[in-house]
């Protein structure tokens, strides 16, 4: 049986990364749901241009069960990830991403998602694929340069341009 | 000096092609003002995902000159395209592809937009990636089953997971 997906989109979000998922699964019948990292559910692309989300973060949290796999989609709002780390919606990002891992499901991400994987200290140990800006900051995982790496419940991409070399292998464990 | 680009977006619209093309002019600086094949301003993607565009189909008639260049993002709207056919903004359409066409100007797609291209008799004689669905109907085009191919003006690709093969090159024309 198919996977349910929770999809966490950051505001700004890369538009490329965030759509490669959802087409992927929609055109694969994957459920899936999106909640903006925000608190409101109308968020912006890189590129400007507005798109409406299912929900918020914030009402993700303690619904874990209602899914398989957590999907980071990663942004421009994460460079200033740090200096607004307090936010709720940020604070919210961290527990639910903490929980699927903790429950072992499967973390799917891009870019600098390896590294939220990494901060909350569900991938210990764990090998990921991280964008060059950020590999060099992981403590508790693996990072690599690696264009995409599948290590247990991780399936990470560099970045958003070669998640469609992630793909095949997601897509056989999602159906 | 960078091209300006008229990116038309059908409804529904596949964002993962969509927001790749969006995605490359933001982050390489070229400008860019999405039109809605569409009555309104709010266009779907395939995947179900509400978005806001900055224009319709119809404001851009007679306004080719403000651009260099015509990107067709190609969706679900188009296996339904010979039976709407007829509505004000499929006229619409095919009017700016002809429009740009005459000029000379860049004219850019994926997936059916090479069809689209070869109805309104602006790429005769020259050869086209398309959907494999399509190669076979289009007329005074030369059509290939080629991940992506550049001749003259046209700049096309087979879908939406062969663009990132056309890219390098389309960016050296635009930038």
């Amino acid at each position: 049986m198919e996977k349910k997906v929770a999809v966490l989109a950051v505001n700004p979000v890369n538009g490329a990364g965030l759509f490669q998922y959802l087409e992927l699964f929609f055109e694969n019948g994957i459920p899936f749901k999106i909640f903006a990292v925000a608190e409101t559910t109308q968020i912006k692309t890189n590129s400007g241009v507005s798109l409406q989300t299912d929900d918020v973060v914030a009402n993700l949290k303690g619904k874990e069960n209602d899914f398989d796999a957590l999907v980071f989609a990663c942004g421009d709002a994460m460079p200033k990830f740090s200096e607004n780390s307090g936010k709720s919606e940020n604070q919210d990002l961290l527990a639910v991403i903490k929980a699927f891992g903790d429950q072992r499901k499967l973390l799917i991400g891009h870019c600098v998602g390896g590294l939220l994987f990494d901060i909350t200290g569900v991938a210990t140990g764990k090998r990921l694929a991280l964008h060059p800006f950020v590999q060099g900051v992981v403590k508790s995982a693996v990072s690599t340069n690696e264009t995409f790496v599948i290590d247990g419940n991780f399936y990470t991409a560099q970045t958003e341009k070669t998640l469609h070399l992630l793909f095949p292998e997601l897509l056989k464990m999602l159906k």
